[in-house]
């Protein structure tokens, strides 16, 4: 089973951007743990980080092939890319979507994501663990 | 550490409601696995049934000095109950939303939440594994 | 054939509740209305009346098994009880809302009912006759 | 005691359109269902239909002095016509609605009813037992 | 000067139609009095009354050619017809809308006119009066 | 029979305002016709015009034991003041509104009005003939 | 003159629950208070609390006929109960609201009050004083 | 294969009405054209157009048993027929929505059609090219 | 302890302005009853009223600086003066709202308070008894 | 060239009003400085500051005549007078809009500003330098 | 003459992506198609796809001094970018929007499109035919 | 001090773009411009343009460690990226938002700008002197 997990705008500001909101680990002790979970359920796991749109959008396209489902964490983008639920739809992967902060609890655009209505579940609010309980769902729910 | 997993109502059909929603298991398969994973974790878990708000809120004010947080399923209640978003926020204990389904990819009045805003996250979708990634979210959130 | 009929809240002061909305006739005098219409159709009634949601969802559990529909007169719960309509559709069992008075001349959020999109139709304005037409209109639905 | 019923728009092709929502009785098997009941329940009936908004108007001002009430399914009328409500209003006369499909669960500008807030009640989702229903309704509305 | 005075549907009860709203003038009266008017300013008046959309915008499309302006009481179809409020724009004279009751006193959706953005100007509440005003008004602007 | 006709903010600006779309009568002009008008009809006209909302008020409270009804284009007050409305209101005295200018081909908060609903009629978008039409609409209705 | 005071849900939760938000005085200090107050003017007063939203409706059902009025603090029901609406309307009792914060000075959820528009009156925002308050001024009401 | 354009209210003014927005051909030379692109593709062509939403209705029944598909351009019924959607999806054949003008540059209510969810496409925007577009699409749709 | 008591426009009409909302004691008595219950509380009180909306921002920056607080009834500037809001919140003085009528039970406008959230409470629907609760209400929040 | 600078209601505690909003310099300082930056830049500067909206529209017309533009910060009333936009408007003078808060970091209802559209552009949340931004910008577009 | 065709995010899938929804024919298939359809009406044309929003706009720039007009299919940006919108009404050349599927049959949100205002017109619903007739339709506008 | 300017989409054809919406200039010659003032006030700038927000978003998070804030006009992206948003509040440096033209009298769209509420203030519609005027803001707020 190989997954991707995509990082989108401002993730790679991890641990220095509001700390007091996403928590002090950087992007790269985050891919470690994700790593490290990974190895442990025995997926193979890809990592990818961008702040353009479009090269989300060309990763999904490049990977859909090879991969049996995505982590999404698409940042600011969840509320506002048609686009990028389009990609994730149109490749026909089963995906999951994770936040670390609580959006729900934050400003009234953030409760709406365009990504979920057409993703398997998602996890929100556990900071980075946001993400190793997304890929435990996921291979939970690709195992099924 | 203690938790206690609500749940609320209707999911006491779990198994003979909608199967193809909310899957084949029965609640009791659901409350086993539950308890298996705190075993494994290490954890104390209690769990509640009920199909009446009142009742759920009493359960919450009886448990709270005892447990050091929630795992709420608040089935319809979710969409409706600000007593119950009273409860949970009163007792001062931190609490995580399951739902077994995509709630964001259902009706429109399942999108909105009275709890998320006031919960440390969320895990939806997942199906009878949502409680089990809620759990174990939780379990990581108290440790921090 | 078997049926169920539901009183939610309130119902219980059918007679001496705003008369001029609800007409005089008390809650026993419909239900004789409901039994007797019964007899004529040769079905079987059920007929429970509760102000407590809870207790409303309990009885939908507890006799779906052995009922072939419900006619749901939800009271006040009509406009605000996600969980009542999650127990209705859940069980898999037609039913048929009913109204004793036009809940669209009335305040907009009567206007709005969480049952109506799952009911197989639904009879409003006609006071205790309502009851009467909903029963015929399961009845002739049942047979189809 | 004297009825019109009122068929509005696409009504003539019962049976034709969509049978999955509307059934297949033609308009006349529901016209003689309805004349049948009527001589059951000793009550005249009229019966007209038309696709013309102006036609059903002009009908309606021109039978209201000799009947007692109307039995009216506007079909797409319902939702857009204040000149049909106000022509029902205008003249003074009790009215029932009714619906063959249940408008409840359909598109959302199904939902609002012009006409509703002004007539007795309504009866809606029962197919062509709608009529039947809703001239019962109203024959008991009138004996009151 | 030539002028045409439109009435919509309804205006043919006028007289008999909820007197307390609109009045015990019957719409030959009306007309009466319009024609008077009409005579004191020293310009000819055509008058048209039809339940029938479509008649009324063939109405305008057939006398546009001959007439200075439009009164017009579109009655219902105020609130709701694109299609007259095209013929008149389309027709290119100018109009002015004239309402017997205070429609702005009345139910939410009889505040809304279609016509009102594209006429010169409106006269509303005066009861059969508001004709007279609106004629003055019509026959004062063609004249500016 | 005495009126009183009030004329709101800006209107001391009259034909310099803007006079493509108020016309270039200047407010003594318009005043002249007004009391032009009520010596031909025998009413006595008392004109009040101010910037300020509260002397409007003030007015309202002091001339209402003494008139049979007002004339009132409140301009921008039309859409955000309560306190004008319940002053109209409080004295218990029939109102027109008027407005020089087609309120409702304008920008949308110009749509509303928060006097129209408690007036008797209104008459909008003759220019300065707005007044004169309400003048003569408020005493036809004052003479009923 | 006799009084029924109902606290809704988790007011047994007084005290110990945001005690920043809503004191530090325990319901039966509450109590002892408002008794205290009764007895000052004169008045018998009944209190019961409860969670369960049924248990309200009964306790209104049951008590209505030997008390005057009532004062109700429904918490979160306030915003969500239609049934408790009905109960408190339905019986025929004048009452007052009383909350204890300044529910609009919160979420935006919290500034509907289903129950406002059918109660005499509303006091909220000092604290405990607020059941105080209202006592006095619905006997003040009964008074009159 | 057989098409039937269907041509809403004023558009028999086409080349008169409003020709900065409508283009300065006559209803007859868009005619002409849609016949000589009709033979050019090797389909017949029926022609049909009326202010009366009714006949537009009539006229869909009266073809639909002998014609593969529909132009439409219903003019402003566009945006408030439910009952003209009703009978195009009633009889069950695909339709193209065509508009002279861009509506979507326009009035904002011009910018929702009741038509459109339920034809196969549309086409917007290109003047009396609009027809032939459509017809055009509808063809390849057809033969698909 | 020194209060003002503020009462906005159109409470000068107090007795005579619609006595079945309002009631029939004039300003003054309602002046002599609060002054009544001042001297019984131990406390001054100083009393203004307007129908100037500037004149109520005048005096409250005038007295603030020798007052504990204000009661005010702002009248119809309650739901549209943001200026007098932010006077009040200027000030640093705390505040409670009081107002006559139950403004719940009345339009919808009248429901929307712009004060209400940046004062210390509210006092609704008990005719002038609102003012003696709020100044009772306003002292024991001071003396806390 | 000549300016006016207009400060609405309130800004006369500038300096005492929640300085941590709105600063600690007066409303002098503020004048200081403006004036001082005019001499600067060689123009003529007015000051004029109310609490009364129909002073500062008064203002508005009795300077209109002899300067080139405004700096306008109507505090409160930018978001509820139409009044002072219709002034603004009326006179054709040019004017800038000046917050010295960020208003779109505020409440909803400052984000929405009823002059802003009628002035050349705004500056806001500078703090008092807003002014100057302002009076600079201002020159800046009268030279052009 | 030249053309410029856009084709926006995941385009590049066409033929993979819910070949339900979108056809079966790959983006290099259309392309022959525009082509051949573009040597046919004797147009020289230029295809561009891509899934950054970015380069869009970058190539709007770029090509805009040679080319007559845009054939755009923006994808999921046709909901979400003002960027593109303004890029395409800046460079001055006239656009045609085209979708392959009917967008107003799909998500709410696909029915607001940023681009149809400032189009010349729209083509949706055909498939892959839609860009066809776009073309067809946008060369006539050209030579008109 | 060091600040960077950063323009969004379609700033690139500054004086080419809508010259009678956005002016003359060139963006080389705004950019002197602000090179100049920058001179003025011993601060150092940099420049930035681009039309992918992922490359705006980019260098935010290059430059933010040795800058001390920004100017920023994201053009079209102003509406619509929250990612752009959570990049400037990310860094944790002060900014503050330019428009060339007032956005509040364009499109509603318009109206709302996502960077807004997390600057620290704006300057729009001054035309190229926006940039200038804000340089002055921004290099002001450092300093305080």
């Amino acid at each position: 089973m190989k997954l991707e997990v995509l990082h989108g705008p401002n993730l790679n500001l991890l641990g220095s951007r509001e700390p007091e909101v996403y928590g002090r680990a950087g992007l790269e002790d985050v891919n470690d743990a994700i790593r490290g979970l990974a190895d442990e359920l025995g997926v193979t796991i890809g990592i990818f980080q961008s702040n353009h749109e479009g090269e989300l959008i060309d990763r999904i396209h490049a990977v859909a092939g090879e991969v049996d489902g995505f982590v999404v964490n698409a940042g600011g983008f969840t509320h506002t890319s048609v686009a990028l639920r389009d990609a994730l739809q149109g490749v026909g992967r089963p995906f999951v979507e994770a936040h670390l902060s609580n959006v729900h609890a934050r400003e009234p655009f953030r409760r709406e994501s365009l990504l979920a209505p057409v993703a398997v579940g998602s996890v929100v609010g556990f900071g980075t663990d946001s993400y190793l309980l997304a890929v435990r769902g996921l291979v939970r729910h690709l195992k099924q």
